[in-house]
């Protein structure tokens, strides 16, 4: 069973894999490359039972499980981080503190043809995406044991990706992770100050100085965080408040396919296809935060094109040497077919 | 002026180039190949001009600065992240927060060896790598301006050096940063509770069951920390409470330079010399924190073998595929030359 261990200086969790653990050999290998070949690709149709079976999965043809005839289609990871089955069993060893790392680790392929990638799918394809993404959390959500679910994804093989199919993950979290609840204790914060959603604030800054907009559309702004760790970051945020992605409606989904499709697209323009990675950011659940006033959720979009090093593994503050500004005027600037 | 800005949020600070800004065009471009000729290299002797003149250099002939007859040279950084000239300047910006960045940012060039890196250099030569630190941190600490300084190390591309010829870097803040804080107040909270510093428990509990102890000597052990983030991480704690790393004493530096080359011999043998980082966490200066009973300085190597993905970005959690007892094993029983 992989174990989640705990910092003791500094409270963060840690996943350490205790089974079929990476020996030194293991990383002087290459990686894989990509399978580029359809009948290799564990994640394209007719090589269903290379994946684990299915959890769920759109059809529209009323095909069997894992055959063809799926437009999305979502599995357990093949090498989960965590396991689905067991207690959480909360244990000290020493000064030490530990339990079973207990969680879900799925992957959602996107869509059956190999070729295709969210910013190449149609808006209604990328649509279905999101309602896969909705219907996983909802069905997760009634697991007691769960807190926190991440949506993300890695593009491309400097951002994480072993295979180049498209695809993104899910990790379903027995603790609210680090990051989440430094955000929420940072909204929480304002909003004892000033009974405003700092998020909600910050759509109206940004919509009212527009040096920072990307692009919006009915219910979507797209922007550059003002302190933005990485060049062309980008952030998609709803512009009404909003604390839980799951809680969106159908015509939330419809306008963010879009602009996430259009964000993709510009990104992909300016920068020459970038691998990257996403993930969304929405309000724990099962949990004591009391937060729907103040959390707001949103994705992040963070393009892979400079190194982390050793002063932000030592500090925890980043570098960015493109201004937000500047990044945010030539995505806006970027001619893109709609 | 480059500017630091804080996330509204999450009260973390970055640093934003806002000259000589790069555009997506910088990123397209691949990276420069690392100069391997003697006569195109920066840091090599001879080509003293091709840097900012020196800050200072250790010289046994007495040679001029800058022309060759050093043994370790330090220069500011050609390309700060941080500059050295003007006032901090607070200043809002609608909800957002600023400041220019302010601080310094050098390179400490550890011989003049083109071929040699910290794990082929002998134990007195990194030893005066050592005594170049703490010169130029009891220096900068003069500077009130300045409340934090970071050492570290990118080895090798992919950890993030743009020039093979070993140096380490430094960067003196006007601020403490995140990560250091948090360690602060996880051992201060620690310390109010138990009347111990963490590190000196951790040293001790480390100590006495062996499993992740690498190696020790007279004053120093390295471990492989109980919660690693990375495979294969380690860390150098003195064995003796210490809060300053520059307060050494000179068989502390002397001990410290066994270690450290002993444990980059030891990495580089099991993983086939990887590119790795290493930073130095120190307590800061010119502050509040009280903080000599405590923290505990120490010394972080974390060989870059896992890419890290959209999961670690959005959690801050880490998924570590070699458990740290492993590690331990793996590098206590390598072999390497005295």
């Amino acid at each position: 069973m992989p174990e989640l261990r705990k910092d003791p200086i500094l409270g963060r969790w840690v996943i350490i894999a205790t089974e079929r653990s990476k020996r030194p050999n293991d990383y002087r290998s290459t990686m894989p490359a990509p399978a580029a070949e359809h009948r290799l690709c564990p994640f394209c149709p007719g090589n269903e039972g290379k994946t684990p079976p299915e959890i769920m999965a759109y059809r529209k043809d009323n095909s069997k499980p894992n055959t063809p005839g799926w437009h999305v289609r979502v599995v357990p990871n093949r090498f989960p981080a965590l396991r689905i089955e067991g207690g959480i069993n909360r244990e000290g060893e020493g000064i030490y503190d530990k339990m079973n790392a207990i969680g879900a680790h799925e992957v959602i392929i996107e869509t059956p043809d190999h070729k295709q990638t969210l910013s190449t799918m149609t808006n209604s394809q990328v649509e279905e995406v999101l309602w896969s993404y909705r219907d996983r959390v909802l069905d997760l959500k009634k697991d007691k044991r769960f807190r926190f679910i991440l949506l993300f994804k890695n593009h491309g093989e400097a951002a994480g990706a072993s295979l180049d199919h498209a695809h993104s993950q899910l990790i379903a979290l027995p603790i609210v992770p680090r990051n989440v609840i430094d955000e929420i204790r940072g909204a929480r914060e304002y909003y004892e100050n000033k009974e405003r959603c700092i998020f909600c604030d910050i759509v109206r800054q940004e919509l009212s100085s527009q040096v920072r907009l990307v692009s919006e559309n009915d219910h979507f702004i797209c922007i550059t965080p003002y302190a933005a760790r990485f060049p062309f970051e980008t952030w998609i945020l709803p512009k009404k408040h909003d604390s839980h992605f799951e809680d969106s409606q159908k015509y939330e989904f419809e306008s963010l396919s879009r602009i996430l499709v259009e964000t993709l697209k510009r990104q992909g323009k300016a920068l020459n296809n970038p691998p990257y990675n996403f993930l969304i950011h929405s309000s724990p659940f099962n949990h004591n935060y009391h937060d729907e006033d103040y959390y707001h959720w949103h994705l992040e979009i963070m393009p892979r094109l400079t190194n982390v090093a050793g002063f932000e593994r030592g500090t925890g503050f980043y570098i960015n040497p493109t201004p937000p500004e500047e990044a945010a005027k030539f995505l806006r600037e970027m001619e893109i077919d709609p």
